[in-house]
């Protein structure tokens, strides 16, 4: 197994240098203890994802990337693929279940992307039928090493910011960006430790670092959470660095996320969606099985539905 | 008269680092042209506030500052001042009305400040009364050129990240803060035009420009707006700067403002107050009277009434 390093996560923050957002670290000061947010919610796509999509593009040859890149996603990560190839000026195919919501299929549409609706059993398979038949190169959510080490590039921007950190909370679904961020704290920040998040109803991960080996959960359990960016399932590329460079998992209920969700927007002053508040929902909630110290969440995304922030904040 | 200077600001700078958020401009990319909001709704307090309070105390001698300060203010300059007092670990009594609201109360006395509730009519001639009794130093609000160049480092900032900016819009009130950032502007990007926004419901500023001289509109009528925070009006000292510095007024209805405060928390995940949306919102529904270019809106605070938010959003 070819683990990524922390070179391959400094040659990314060059490349997506001017890209993607330089996010701050926001002291919340409303909460005991030394506890910052990373709010990936501002990137120009509203999470981390831009990251590794455009460092995986970059990373392409010349000849590859012209022809263009293919991804199947209905989330962030169609979005990011899909900024990324405009930024870059080459073609860009997403494949999304013909059951996504018009609003995100419009989100996509909106970079210049071309949309293809399948049926959700044959996303995958649509895919790589699109990439073979036009020379397309496929950039996966999280199974590569350079989508890895763009993600990354986040936690490498805690540990300039703040070198003393303690604790680095961060969401688990694919495993593509804890095991890019515990990869950089671990290298800069030796001390440091870093906590994976993941929903209770989503808790594959958990279950699989406790078993020692990957245990699979079905689709429809982890369809269950509210936070509908964590229910992938890391590959054996992720999880064999989440095995290294975790620290542990804490596990948060639903209502802890809507709760925090609530919290970040009225004193946070941010908008979140709910995966983006499951990290800092293990320090609000579980603090108690965290080593404390000075503490950082990252909030991995802001992209909610209207109705659903309404009512959490109602 | 003396005019703050560019280098009043780059000493700001140097004293607010560490304090306030280096805040990131962040390119909006769901309007047309190319626009950046620079979120001061991020720093601790939630507000821009912070940084000419601070730096208005770090430039008070040793003996002054050992003694302690004074405001009086209801709003994000009584936050501000109480912050940056516990920063330097001295002590701050705040003013307020005897109506202020229990929540603002509260925000200030959770950094420490004494809070000395008063009839709204004694609040200056209480918070002069303090000043002289124990010897404490007054920090106002904008009418002061430490707190003015204070202020001005958010200009500064636009200027180092986006040195090609060709419009700033920033909400005038007092006229603190649009001294502060125009002087930084048009110091270092004498290109550049800066524009300052204000709610129709309280158009004092674009009527005194028009005048020439300052035209004072009654307290009654400048506090229908819902824009709070923009409710004062221009010192001597600040319309001799904004004369000097600003290249014209947009003027926002109250349905605009709610607009877009809607607006940048859906599209934008940005928590904002109506005074905080009123310079965006110039540019999404004025673009017409202004230049075009690169644009940078300063959303200048988060702190709204969460059920006002709920409402907004629903």
């Amino acid at each position: 197994m070819d683990f990524v390093t922390i070179s391959d996560i400094e040659t990314a923050a060059g490349r997506i240098h001017g890209t993607a957002v330089r996010t701050p670290l926001l002291r919340q000061l409303w909460v005991p203890g030394e506890f910052w947010l990373k709010p990936e919610s501002l990137q120009p796509i509203g999470a981390f994802k831009i990251r590794g999509a455009y460092n995986a593009i970059a990373a392409l040859s010349d000849a590859e990337r012209e022809r263009g890149v293919v991804a199947y996603s209905s989330g962030n990560h169609a979005q990011a693929v899909a900024y990324a190839a405009r930024e870059f000026g080459i073609p860009a195919v997403i494949v999304v279940p013909d059951v996504t919501p018009r609003l995100k299929v419009e989100a996509t549409l909106r970079w210049g992307a071309e949309v293809r609706e399948v049926p959700i059993a044959e996303r995958e398979s649509a895919a790589y039928a699109i990439m073979r038949e036009r020379g397309l190169t496929l950039i996966p959510p999280f199974d590569h090493p350079d989508v890895i080490a763009g993600q990354g590039t986040a936690g490498l921007e805690i540990a300039e910011d703040l070198p003393e950190v303690d604790t680095v909370l961060v969401p688990v679904s694919g495993g593509g960006f804890a095991s890019g961020v515990g990869t950089a704290i671990k290298a800069k920040c030796p001390d440091a430790k870093v906590y994976g998040v993941e929903p209770e109803l989503a808790g594959d991960t958990a279950a699989s670092l406790r078993a020692g080996e990957r245990v699979s959960w079905p689709v429809a359990d982890r369809a269950r959470t509210i936070a509908d960016g964590l229910r992938a399932e890391p590959s054996e590329l992720t999880f064999a660095h989440l095995e290294r460079v975790l620290d542990g998992i804490i596990t948060v209920t639903e209502d802890e996320i809507r709760d925090t969700v609530r919290a970040l927007a009225l004193q946070g002053r941010l908008v979140t969606e709910p995966s983006g508040a499951t990290a800092p929902a293990a320090y609000l909630h579980h603090a108690d099985e965290l080593p404390g110290g000075r503490t950082v969440a990252i909030v991995s995304g802001g992209n909610i539905d209207p109705k659903m922030l309404a009512d959490l904040l109602a």
